[in-house]
């Protein structure tokens, strides 16, 4: 990978992710296709997936990550970093809702659910290819937020954040409750998708101290 | 007032609002203090203010907007904008929640409950000096929102924003179930604040068109 690290992506069922001949559900090439331009990319089970991994991270549907976490086991996840991309979106209501919000939230939920892992929820405010390329949009100049209990655990994240992806602008919003507020920025940010017509921005929160020029 | 338009503020009971002595609960002077620095701004009821009004501002707190605007009058209200910039805050919980939202907005309770209102919700994502005065933080840099069902009506709002007070940017989110996003965004502004120990911060929405320098 780019950034110089061992990644193995889970899946229910790898060998009918590496038979898919389709474009993935958002057009992009099948995984097979894709995997030939990534090829340090591993694949397995969710449950390798998450034993391989010092670091897991739950970029699933929201409507699926506990699904998902329960095959990679809670004995994979155990005393890791869980970073937690997803976000709780019901698409069978018009307009979108979210499925935990106010006074829970997707990652909490997780957090219950892996007791052993240490949760961190982050990069679940932007389209994924800001998330993994800040500099791509506007040379960096907004914000990404980081939650979680463990105070080590957010710190860690904000430096995986620099590293891997070279976000300069990192908020430390506190304990998992604030993942509630940035689980449910989700509604805003899906109406601003929409009447731009494109997923290519993303927040900053602009004080007089980071004001541009 | 500055922007040059005869203001009347509404109250429960003007008399005694005319006979606080202490502080308001922001620390703030008392009204009849505040009034000699601005003595164009009048004092009357609900009622009197939004008889008063061509246009409407529901600035009070969110628990007690429906009480006010049932003493302002329905009939007061019909067929004028009523600029809605209070948040549903419950800050009987700890992090503190929102008594509406995700399928349903403090805005949308109160077009339903005046349906001859032309409701806007605006300006609920910032705090009250940036509200009136968006240059004084980072030269106006950042975003106000507009959600309502009548386009005109959110048109007209975005044109007042930029009259009034200056506002060089304002998102035109759509429809009033759009305000559901604009106020779920304050359990993420109030953990910001929180952490920041500052109210003086706004959101940008940052795209490439928009990036600084």
């Amino acid at each position: 990978m780019r950034s110089g690290h061992e990644v193995m992506l889970g899946t229910r069922d790898p060998d009918a992710t590496l038979a898919r001949t389709e474009p993935d559900r958002f057009g992009g090439p099948p995984f097979r296709a894709w995997n030939e331009q990534v090829p340090d990319a591993k694949l397995g089970t969710f449950s390798e997936a998450a034993a391989h991994g010092e670091v897991v991270i739950n970029a699933t549907a929201g409507d699926g990550s506990m699904d998902a976490l329960g095959l990679a086991g809670a004995e994979h996840l155990d005393g890791k970093i869980l970073m937690d991309v997803a976000n709780p979106l019901d698409f069978s209501t018009q307009p979108v809702t979210l499925f935990a919000a106010n006074d829970d939230s997707l990652a909490e939920r997780i957090q219950r659910a892996f007791p052993g892992a240490r949760v961190v929820k982050t990069l679940n405010t932007m389209t994924a290819s800001v998330m993994v390329n800040p500099g791509g949009l506007a040379g960096g100049d907004h914000h990404v937020f980081v939650s979680g209990d463990d105070p080590g655990a957010r710190a860690e994240v904000a430096g995986f954040l620099r590293e891997w992806f070279g976000w300069k602008n990192v908020i430390d919003l506190g304990d998992l409750t604030s993942a509630r507020g940035a689980e449910m920025i989700l509604p805003l940010w899906l109406r601003i998708m929409t009447g731009r017509g494109s997923p290519m921005f993303n927040f900053k929160v602009v004080t007089e101290e980071n004001a541009a020029g």
